[in-house]
């Protein structure tokens, strides 16, 4: 195959991306010039940042240029090489972006031990989701055994490892999902102690039942509805974690906690916390995740589309619309 | 004298105080039981915090009751005592509430050293507003030198504290004030390096002006709009200190801050405080702040009105249409 797909921004979205927000496009497969080498990619990392990279503002990273490949992490098969680090027939994991092949000089590139995991878990469990979930409970919720921990978005990538971590270290564990199937997913899958279907559920009734003694740690993947409902019920000295606020990525305008004076009563604090300045600390992290999932105690879910690079919008609207459990990946045959 | 006159909450208040919230009513002067001595209050303390005091619902302290007298720091004279502690003619501090006369068994009060400071000094730069900036500079702002640091409410009691300590420090110390008259004070008065007038002046534009690096440190008394704009602002790893929101105070509901997204962009924490909980460490802290008065490195200002009890509902009414600059005092002419 000689030709390379992409998916490019052709417009900034208002509210929820629309397919006129984007454009397939098709280049040849590029080359590997000296010190470079080409992916194939397999699969892709559909994430709810992804939202927010489409937005011109100034965040944590760039935004993506409209007219350029739309941002994405992926992994594949290295099929060419002029690099001396990456051979044909590694694995990799990088921001390939959407489309089928990328060529990469090798920076920000990791080389996948599939001794040690499924490729795919790269993008979960083992990839930013888990290493996210691992540094905003340690360095930032700063969890300890017997604290009461609350986890939105608690059946998605980031939240499922989540909750599987503060379990793990003797916490208790209650998470928040939209679905009787996900909160399902939430007790029997992922060994919650509690779910709360936000859909079904007062939620603020939910908590009271689940967390009497107040929630210790917050960890919110979601905000509106759902972290205004928390900051009703937090113990004194309270961490909440801000970590994504998918209800409002899509919103008009963001709206804001209007229970934050809950800060003040419970001298609790609400930190934002951005995976990439953990870099440093990436290995130790990968290796102490592996080590949970070959031991049984992590369990990395994927959510798997198969599919091309030309479904990448609609597999990107899943996520909004809450139908993925774990990590959501679009599969695209390639590699 | 043998009457006592009190002001008592009559009603809760919906939005702001209006007359007929309050009720004032006489008692006989108390007379001091065996361990209690008896206090003609001289000076009112009256806090933004008040407003919180009033409403139903759970806060950092019980709400006060209805019909019960107003809740009030303030100072006066021991006039009778039967308390080994304390002496007729000690100048004392405590919560002796809306009144002219309060008996006591000592608890919690403290006996002013006039020969350090003047006695209403100890209603503010060295009383409850005071020790908070001081506890929430170091505590939970952790200022250091260089820190670029934002105070909201920077005339009132507490942010001219605050924004006085931060200089001392050497931080550079933006205050945000309602109107010329408390901006010039805050150039002048307290030597702070900017002043924005948010009622004249664009605050996303002055602040992109006087914090070009951003914000390091932001001491929020007021929540709503300001809090909003300053969270455009923030330095990457900033501290936001939540101190109180008396812009929010008498809100049919309180607005959340919007942009509280910023947190997660700049890794950024927003933290509450409550100053009672350093309570052990006030007698270091106030040595401290009196030094500081002494040497003509600290300035406390006090807008003492002449009146009496029954003039308190107007004078809280006061706070929060921003007429103070400095400490807001009723004096009561007792003691």
């Amino acid at each position: 195959m000689s030709i390379n797909h992409q998916v490019r921004l052709a417009a900034r979205p208002s509210g929820l991306p629309k397919a006129s927000d984007w454009e397939v496009t098709t280049e040849p497969v590029p080359t590997a010039g000296p010190g470079q080498f080409v992916v194939a990619i397999s699969h892709l990392s559909i994430d709810p940042a992804m939202r927010g990279w489409m937005n011109a503002g100034a965040s944590y990273i760039p935004p993506v240029a409209v007219g350029a490949v739309m941002r994405a992490g992926a992994i594949g098969l290295v099929s060419a090489s002029e690099h001396p680090g990456f051979a044909v027939g590694d694995y990799v994991y990088g921001a390939f972006g959407v489309q089928e092949y990328a060529s990469s000089d090798g920076t920000g590139v990791i080389k996948l031990d599939t001794a040690l995991a499924e490729p795919t878990t790269y993008l979960g469990a083992l990839g930013m989701p888990g290493l996210t979930a691992y540094f905003a409970l340690f360095e930032v919720g700063r969890i300890r055994a017997g604290d009461t921990v609350v986890v939105s978005g608690a059946a998605g990538a980031v939240g499922s490892v989540a909750g599987q971590i503060a379990k793990l270290k003797g916490c208790r564990v209650i998470g928040i999902a939209g679905g009787q199937d996900k909160c399902r997913a939430l007790l029997e899958e992922f060994g919650f102690d509690a779910a709360i279907d936000y859909k079904s559920e007062n939620l603020r009734t939910a908590l009271r039942e689940h967390a009497p003694g107040g929630v210790d740690v917050y960890f919110d993947n979601v905000g509106g509805d759902v972290l205004d409902a928390v900051l009703t019920r937090l113990a004194r000295g309270a961490r909440i974690i801000i970590c994504g606020a998918v209800s409002q990525y899509n919103a008009e305008r963001v709206r804001g906690p209007a229970n934050y004076l809950s800060l003040l009563v419970a001298r609790a604090s609400m930190t934002g916390m951005v995976v990439f300045d953990y870099q440093d600390r990436f290995p130790q992290a990968m290796a102490e995740l592996a080590g949970w999932i070959r031991g049984g105690q992590l369990v990395s879910r994927e959510h798997i589309v198969q599919g091309s690079v030309s479904d990448f919008p609609d597999v990107l609207l899943m996520l909004f619309a809450g139908e993925n459990t774990g990590k959501l990946i679009l599969a695209i045959g390639q590699g």
